[in-house]
Formats: structure tokens, sequence, C-alpha cells
């Protein structure tokens, strides 16, 4: 168990061996309601209508369309509807988007109901579970509102990774790449050294420990800047490259894809100020590449100018220079700005030129 | 000026001697939006076009129907459109239902923004302007989304008040007389004092003294339990009955004024109780009197099964009993769980029948 402090209250990361176990783990009496991804809903089918009064569940698309401010009405109504009141619980299960919506209903609503999370994506179970945060879309605008709202606990089985398409665990591998490299050297390279060593049937069986590592990581930063003001930006490392490769390929690269690229492009840019040596960059570049390589084309091949256009648009710059996390080696990465024209743009031009 | 201490952050509340000193007061660079009442925008309309960018100002009609999840979308997709940012500060100013709306929108808007209150109904300056809750209604449900969010600071000039009609000034008492009762006596009986010797066009010059009382005292209580948790529910005195008053009569009694009458109820149901002497409450009865008597046959008129179905609904009631503030005495109220079939009904069928 990992118990996560926060400014509201401290909540804890419990680890269960199946999704019964999970599902019995939680209180279930007549005040707790439940917010489930329609795929989970699915595969776990009889656990829901056995153990679960299916009345009190709401499947929902776990889609970015579903994730907003206008198309998240019907589901307060329907908790209201079913009779959710404010000392009821919303348990939560599904990936990303799912936690987004739940977390951010239930911080408003009756300001604010208590809620569980059960994250069922490796991008969920490794990095978003815990940090507080929510993000949904309102018209054109993508994430931004939301909220910082911790839940009461965030149950967690790796068992749920193995009915998921392979694409997508290896999606979520990138946070946990981005984790390690930020945490030191050794535990980066016991990390590529465990991915290379399991084939696609055995990952599950072997990120769970990985899952732990990244949570006990990210929990020291966001333990330290809850809200998002300081040492916690660098998480953001290889996001603002990554947000843009992943909008100008209309999210054809999947997020922890898009992540690995611009991990690669924030180190090229760094090698090129300095701050690293190219031989720190190519030897990264080789141990990264078999993640990103099925997605290489999707980025040669995207609209040079949306990707610039994404890069100065996003929510951290400011005219004429760009907030960037720059690396000096693993572990010792920095908010540094970068301007926009004179070094940025020439240096994402080369790195998509001839480094992918 | 007064500082209330809140979980998040500390906030003041100062006053000015007039509308165009109470704008000055407020910084206006490129990050600073508005968001303000019609009926202000109109009366001052001069000050807002002289020494605010009108472009960065939003005009809103303070309506029920204004204040509901769904109607807001559109002041966020504006605010986002004049180019609000996460560093920017919206400037609220209005009374009650435009302080839910910005409260709520600054909340969510960006994870959080940072904003200020100008409240221009006396209910606002003297109550609701502090103590960080915000309350938005959704499809047919009033009040069932908000959030505790704090301005960082709240202007207030009593000169705003000599624009409103009488009814409303009047209405604002209500709560300004249940703070003083909670208070103590001899503070209650000031104020009854002053009020009696004031006519129609000097209660603004009066009231000022005790809209900062009312502020002071009612911080002991929101500092003490911000999230409505204990202490604070002693607010709530004369709410329950008031609430029900108001909407059976379709809100044809203004809020103040209701809970005026919801507070007699509450003190002859004491009364019944033996918690307090029938003389203190015929003696109450008689100093309220003249605040409600112009309002008692709309209550009289309303239907009894309405009153009823509003009581057990209200939502701090569970099956059977229902939790009212009860008196036994000015300054000394408690919670109490009163049986809703064997006591709360004949008592205030009785007290419909032959009190007002």
């Amino acid at each position: 168990m990992i118990i996560i402090k926060s400014k509201s209250h401290d909540y804890s990361v419990e680890f269960f061996s199946s999704f019964e176990d999970t599902l019995k783990a939680l209180e279930n009496n007549r005040n707790t309601f439940y917010l489930v991804d329609n795929n989970i809903g699915r595969i776990y089918k009889s656990a829901f209508s056995s153990d679960r009064h299916l009345d009190k569940c709401i499947f929902i698309e776990a889609s970015e369309n579903q994730k907003s401010y206008e198309n998240i009405t019907p589901i307060f109504l329907k908790l209201l509807q079913l009779g959710l009141k404010r000392d009821g619980v919303l348990v939560v299960i599904g990936g990303g988007v799912t936690q987004d919506i739940g977390c951010f209903i239930c911080s408003v609503l009756f300001r604010g109901i208590s809620w569980q999370l059960i994250p069922t994506t490796l991008l969920a179970q490794a990095d978003s579970c815990i940090g507080s945060k929510s993000s949904i879309n309102i018209g054109a605008y993508k994430n931004q509102i939301g909220t910082f709202y911790p839940p009461q606990r965030v149950l967690i089985t790796s068992s749920v990774l193995s009915s998921l398409p392979y694409d997508e665990v290896r999606s979520g591998l990138g946070e946990i790449i981005k984790l390690q490299l930020l945490n030191n050297e050794l535990d980066f390279n016991a990390l590529i050294n465990d991915l290379s060593l399991i084939s696609n049937s055995s990952i599950t069986s072997v990120i769970s420990k990985w899952v732990m590592k990244s949570l006990e990581f990210k929990k020291t930063y966001i333990e330290e800047d809850e809200f998002d003001l300081g040492i916690r930006n660098k998480l953001n490392y290889g996001h603002t490259f990554g947000h843009a490769y992943e909008s100008a390929t209309s999210y054809r690269i999947p997020h922890g894809i898009a992540v690995i690229l611009g991990i690669l492009t924030a180190t090229y840019l760094s090698a090129r100020l300095n701050l690293v040596s190219y031989n720190y960059y190519n030897k990264l570049k080789a141990t990264l590449s078999p993640w990103y390589t099925p997605f290489e084309k999707e980025l040669i091949n995207a609209s040079r100018e949306q990707i610039f256009q994404a890069i100065k648009h996003d929510k951290k710059n400011t005219a004429g220079v760009v907030n960037c996390i720059l690396t000096q080696g693993s572990g010792h990465m920095n908010k540094t700005a970068v301007n926009f024209e004179e070094m940025l743009k020439p240096a994402v031009h080369d790195f998509l030129d001839n480094e992918i």
C-alpha cells in the first residue's frame, strides 16, 4: 500500500490480484454508485451483475467527446435520479478519460462527494491515478475545465491489463519510461532491461513492479507540489512536443508513444544546447526506438505547420519563447525558456528530417 | 478591513465610499476580466465605459435560469474567446446569483483562477459574500452543483444599495436579523432599535454598520467550519421552513422575508417543545411582524402539501425526522431532530392557522 499526502486528505493506493477481489474490497451499501467504462462493463459483465447492483452502475463511452463539460450533464442528472446523496460514494472504474469525468463530477456534485478509483489502463495505473487532477473539454477547448480533487482510495489490479490490446499496454509504457528517466539512470536501466526480457504475453506480470515504482516516484513530486505551481512541471518532460505530435497526427500516435517521441525531441534539443552530450542522446534513441518505430511514419507525414502551431499554443508558453523541460542526463531535468524562431523551430525540423 | 481565514487562502473584505472608488481599487491590467449583473452595468454605465475596457466585461441576467450548469456554458466560452488565461483574474460584480455563477466558473476554469467580488445587494454584502460557497442548478435540481472557492478580495460599498428597490433592501435584512439573533440579545436589540429609527430613504446609511457586524459574526462560524460539516449548520436557522415557504409561494416571498418567517416558525416549534418560553416567542413575533406582515397573505394562501413536501425534501433531512435549528433564546441555537408526523407537522399547521 502507498499513502499519498494531499492538502484535502491523505489517500491510499492498494494492490489486488484480481478484478473480482478489487470489487469485493469496496464497501457496497445503498449509497455506493458506479461510473464504469463500457469496455470494462462488457469484459467483467458477470462481476457487475453478480456482485454489484446493476441499477446503480452508469456505463459510459470513454471518449474525448464524452469527456466534455456539456456532454457529462446527463451523467450528473442520472446520478441525482438514482438517488445519490451528499454522503454517497462514487466508484469510478476505467482509464484516464473515465477518471477525468468521474473526478470532475465528484468535485462539484453537492460541493464535493467521496469517490474511489479503480484505474484499468496501464497509463492510469502507473501515472494519472494519483495527483488529484481532472481535465475536461468545453466547446472546442481541450482540457480547460477541471479541478484538484483526490479520491479516498485507489485500487489497482494488474490483472485487468491482460484484457487490453498490446498496443494500449505499450502506449502506457511511455509515462513509466518518462518517470524512470526523471528518477535516475540505475532505475531507468533496470526498467529497460526488464522490458527487453518480456514478451507480449508476459508483459503484465513484469509490469506490476514498475507500476508501483512509478507511483512511488511520482508521489514525491505531487506531495511537494500538489497544485502544479513548481517542481511538478518536470513531469511534463516530453509533453510539449508529445502533445503537438498527438494533435498533428489526429491522435493516431497514442499518448505514451507521443511522450516517448517528445522525450527524444527534448533530449535532442538539450544536446544542441550543450546541456547533454550527443552520445547520451544517441544511446537514449537506440534504447527507445523499439517503442516508437512502429509509429514514426505517422509523425514524418504530419503537417509541420500543425506541429509548430500546437507547440506555440501549448498552455505553458508565452509569446516568443517556449518553456521546455530539458535534460542534463537521467535524473537532471529543468524547465528552460527556449527561443521559438531561433532555436526550437530549426532543432525540431532537423529532428523530424534526420533523426527519425 | 476584515480578514477571513480559509483553508485555501486568507482573503480580505474592504469597504469603500462609492462604486467608482471600488472599481478604482481593483488592479486593471490585460488579464483582468469582469462578470457583471446587467442591472449594475446599466446603472453604472459611465463607470464601466470610462474606466474599464468594455470588451473585457461580460454582462449577464442575474436569474435562477441563468444560474445553471447548462446555461453558464456560453460564459465559459466567452471568457476563453476573450483570452482569459490561467493567471487571469475575474472580477464578479452583482448579487448572490452573479456571485454563485462567478465563483463556480472561477473554481473550475483552468482548475481554478483568482477572483474578486463586489457584492451589490444587501443580502450579498451582509451574508453570502464570505463563506466560500457556490451553488448552481442542473436540470430540475436546484443548487446541487457547487464548490468551496473563496475570492482573493471582497470589496463593499453601501452606496450601491441606494439604487435598489426598498423591498429588496428589506429582504436583505432577513439574514442580518438572523445573524444577530444567533449572536446575542444585546446586539439583536440594538439592531432592532436602529432599524426602527430609520426611514425608507435613510436605510442605507444606517445599514453599513450592521453589514460589518454581520460579517464579523459570520466570520467566526465559517472560519471554524469552512466546509459546513458542523457548527456552520446553525447559520441555517430559519432556513428549512424559509426555503419551504419560498418554493411553495413560487418565490413571491423574497428570501430574507421567508427566512424571518422561518425563524418565527422555528421559535414557535421551540416553544412547543419547551425549549424556550412562549413569552420569548411572542416578543420576537411582535418585533419581526413589521417585516413579514406585507407578505403573510402569500404564505396563508400557499399549499400546505407543497410546504410539507419541501420540508421533507430539504437536503438536511432523512426519513421520519427533520433536522431543525431550534432555539433556547437569543444566542442559543442547536440542531435538533424533530419527528415529522408527530411533532413538526401539527406545529407548522397551528403556526400557519393561528400565528400569522
